[in-house]
Formats: structure tokens, C-alpha cells, sequence
């Protein structure tokens, strides 16, 4: 009894360990999930894993955060795009037959509100925002949190990045970083968001708000492998910029951007997992994005 | 020696059971990730659970499927639609300050390409497209395949459901009902996907393709707990459809509608898992949007 009890024992502790050895690292030690066939003949820690998602994807085992503002006529748009957030009712009420029907149509920039920058953006012959492939627009989010020392005019500097990894280890390859201003608790008061209350091309030279440095751009592109670079501001390049520094030298290396992001707050510096879907625009340089966070408890 | 080692094992065997009862099961079970405590303190099942959503969202122990159509002159839209879908350039070329920039603006009705229907679509007082919780937009997909018997004004009918089950057991409560008619196959073939050359109002009585029979949608409805339900054809109701009967059913319960889904096949009937992220548009009654599935090996 006691033997019996001591091989189930062993048995059940080197399937377990499998399962726990592939549930703790795949990403990091390459586990297989076919090297541990389970009792069923299914992978075991591949058994494991789809329960695992599936309890993110259930909403248990943490929480799901949204991190794009929504689109209306109190979207924050660029001060030279005339457009804004164009909503058209096309019905609203009870029809002939009986039933309620509503229905609207829109117009917008593609660079307006919570979007994202496809690369060819900046960069000719990049990627459009059809093209972007979707392992890029997911991974473990990497908050760089630059709220204690931020300005109106403040660049995300190589130090700012640098103090992350001090504390928390390297930025991973293929993680999305985000960079949390604090602006997004601006939004959607305009002016308090981009530093002017001017409008058209007189309101460029005035803008103020933070974005990073081209060479802390530089620095993310040449020594880390980001899938994506997020901001809580209108722009990756803060208000200042004349040339986009940062926007060419991200989009040329293929990182889209997400800007306007929101929400970042609710996120831990490491350890939550971000997707951001734009819009399917073929050929799209830019596209609105819904971006949201799991956040393992 | 030897009782050391028991005792090890006993002790690894309890906390290993532990985390993978947890692993295996947290939706089915109740596990609660916090109940488990590891050996660093933190929950072993919640290390567990990041893990394994690390894996997902790192695209390792599986891949992800984009179930969106791109939107462009080609996309599909109900033929009393008169704008299309409106893509303009803003700028593309060369700067004076030297860098490449491109730049578009769009407009588009909101019930046209791969789209969601909120419930408002067709119920007063529900859920706009930003009013939909998170929750409803992902959770594990069950895939309806209805290829082997399908015709061009087929009505998906509770028979199908119930075969379904009989199969794979009972529509797991939060789940999104992804109906597999092989219509997608058809797209951009305008004609082909809505059975008439015709636009306008004439073409409405010549719509010819399948959807959900709306006692299926009421015994949906009514028996089980899906978060929304999704089809590759252009609407839940078949094209022969007068009255929208499953849209006022399964609106009028919240739960949301996808539309022209695509690529249904790539996904296993069961086990796999999908996201789908609107354009967050405030008030919308519907809008664009990008679905993704996850699919464990």
C-alpha cells in the first residue's frame, strides 16, 4: 500500500513537475508543449496552457483594463486636422415593422483619438497598418512610469529606461512598452492636453506636452527588441518637436506607435499583457486602436 | 534519506496538485488563484496562470488568427449603403524637412466589413458599442460548422446547435458562437457573397445568403449564456430576412452581434479563444472591428 502509494506518488509528482516546468517558462526555457503527453494523449502542458488562457480569456485569474479613450465630438485630434470626430445618424427609433433600429456613419483622421502609428507612417515602403503582423500588436507590457519628474516639455530620456531595468531587469524582447505621463487625465480638456488653446498651424509652435527623446528612441531601437511603444500623450515626439525625431527613427525600424493611450495608470510597471487592434485600413498609415491589458492577479 | 525524499515529493506532490487544479480548471472549478500560496508568497496558480498568459500573449504555445476582413474599395457593405468605404490621402511623400510622411483620413457607416452590432443596433436603451463590457468581447470560441449542408438561404437552426452539442458538449456560458457557413470565401465577390448584382433598395428582396433562424437565436437566448455570437456571412439574419428577427432576439437579450467574419475555418470547433475589439466609438449603435483568435497547440 505504502509502495503503491509511493510510485503513484513519484509518478504524479514527475507529470506534475513537467506540467509546472512548461507552465512556469515556455517563453523562457523553450518548453515544448509536446514533450509532456498527459493521461488524455494531449500535451499536458499544452492541456495546461489552453486553461490557463482560458481562464484570462474567462476573466478570472485577473483583470481586463481598457486603455483607449472612446471616440466623440470631445476627441482630441491634431490642431491642423479640420475634421474631428464626424458622427452621422442615418435612423434612430421604431420602423414600419415594429422593431427599434439605430444606426450611424462616421468620418475621422486616421491620427486622431487612441490610434496607432503604422510604421510606413514615417517610413516609406513600411509596414501599413494591414501589414502589421499580429504578434506584434501583443506581449507583456512594460510601463516606464516618468509621472514623479514629468514637465510639459519633458523627453523620456535613456535614463528614464535605464532606472526601469535598475529595478525591475531588462525590457524583454517582444514586450510593449508604455510610457505613463500622466496626461491622459488631462483628456478631454484640449488645451490642458496639448498645451495651447490655439487651432490650425498657429498652434504647432505652442504645443507643450511630453514624448521621448530621438536618442532614447534610438537607444530602444539599437539595444532592445519592442514589439510597440505606447504614450499617454498625443504623440510619441513631445510638443516641441519640429522634425518627428522619434517618429522616424521608431517607424524605420518598423515599432508602430499607439498614442493618446489611457489608462496606463491601472497597469503594474511588469507583469500585465497588452493587445492593441487597430482598424484593418489597407494601406492605412494610421488606424483608431482598441488597446486593452490583462492584468494577472 | 528516503524519508526526506517522501517527504519532498508529499510536499511537492500537494502544492504541485494545488497549482495544477488550479491550472486546470479556475473557470470550471473556482479555484481561486490566491488560495495557493508559492514559494515566493505570490499565488502559485496566479505565477502559473501569468505564465501561461505570457506564452499566449508572447504568440508561443499557439498561434493567432486575424477572423477581420481589411476595410478598402473592395469592402462589402449592405447595398443601400451609398458611401463605401472612403479612404483619402493627406499627405504622402517627402518633406521639406526631409523625413517621408504619409497620412489618410476615412469615413465609413458602421455596418459595413467585419463590424459589430451592439445591442442598441436594434434595442432601445442597450448597450452602445462603448457600453459593452469587456468581458463580453472575449472568451472561448465555439465554432458551428454548417459547410456540409449549407445553401445560399439557409437558416443555422436549434438541430445544428444540438448536433453540435452531441458532439462537443453543451455552449460553454461566456462563450462567443463563431457560425462557420464557408460565405467568406466568397468575399470580395460582391455578388457572390450577397446572392444579387443589384444595389440599392432593389436589391434587398434578391439578398441571398445564409444566417441564424431566429427560434435559434430565441433558444439561444433563452437556454444558454454565449457573450456574442459572430457569422462569415453579411448578416445573423439570412438574406431573405424581412422582419430581422434574430437581431431583435438577440440584441434585445445584449448579446452582440460580428459580421462578416472571416478565416472561421482556421479555428477547432472547440479550444480556442478569441478577442473582438471595437473602434470605441461613444453612443455608436455598431462599429469596425478587429478580431483575433487564439488557437493552443
Amino acid at each position: 500500500m505504502m509502495f503503491l502509494r509511493w510510485r503513484i506518488d513519484v509518478e504524479s509528482k514527475v507529470s506534475l513537475m513537467l506540467v509546472f516546468a512548461c507552465a512556469a517558462g515556455p517563453a523562457l526555457t523553450g518548453c515544448s508543449p509536446t514533450a509532456t503527453p498527459g493521461p488524455d494523449g494531449a500535451g499536458a502542458a499544452g492541456f495546461g496552457n489552453a486553461d490557463q488562457v482560458a481562464a484570462a480569456f474567462s476573466g478570472l485569474g485577473g483583470r481586463w483594463v481598457d486603455l483607449s479613450h472612446d471616440y466623440s465630438d470631445e476627441t482630441i485630434y491634431w490642431p491642423t486636422d479640420s475634421l474631428g470626430f464626424q458622427f452621422e445618424e442615418l435612423a434612430y427609433g421604431e420602423t414600419d415593422l415594429g422593431y427599434f433600429y439605430s444606426a450611424y456613419r462616421f468620418a475621422t483622421a486616421e491620427h486622431g483619438g487612441t490610434h496607432l502609428d503604422a510604421p510606413i507612417h514615417f517610413s516609406r515602403g513600411a509596414d501599413a497598418v494591414d501589414e502589421i503582423p499580429l504578434d506584434r500588436l501583443l506581449g507583456p507590457a512594460v510601463v516606464v512610469d516618468v509621472t514623479d519628474h514629468v514637465t510639459p516639455d519633458y523627453l523620456v530620456s535613456v535614463a528614464d529606461f535605464e532606472a526601469f531595468e535598475t529595478e525591475h531587469g531588462r525590457i524583454p524582447d517582444g514586450s510593449i512598452l508604455l510610457i505613463r505621463t500622466g496626461w491622459s487625465e488631462r483628456w478631454p480638456d484640449r488645451e490642458a492636453y496639448l498645451g495651447t488653446p490655439l487651432e490650425g498651424a498657429a498652434a504647432i509652435p505652442e504645443l507643450h506636452f511630453p514624448g521621448i527623446a530621438p536618442d532614447a528612441a534610438r537607444w530602444l531601437a539599437e539595444n532592445r527588441s519592442i514589439d510597440a511603444l505606447g504614450i499617454d500623450t498625443p504623440s510619441i515626439d513631445h510638443g516641441q518637436s519640429a522634425d518627428f525625431e522619434t517618429h522616424v527613427v521608431l517607424y524605420g525600424a518598423g515599432i508602430p506607435g499607439l498614442e493618446n493611450v489611457t489608462n496606463v495608470g491601472e497597469l503594474p510597471e511588469t507583469g500585465s499583457y497588452v493587445l492593441a487592434l487597430p482598424m484593418k485600413i489597407a494601406g492605412g498609415s494610421g488606424a483608431p486602436v482598441r488597446i486593452v491589458a490583462f492584468v494577472p492577479e
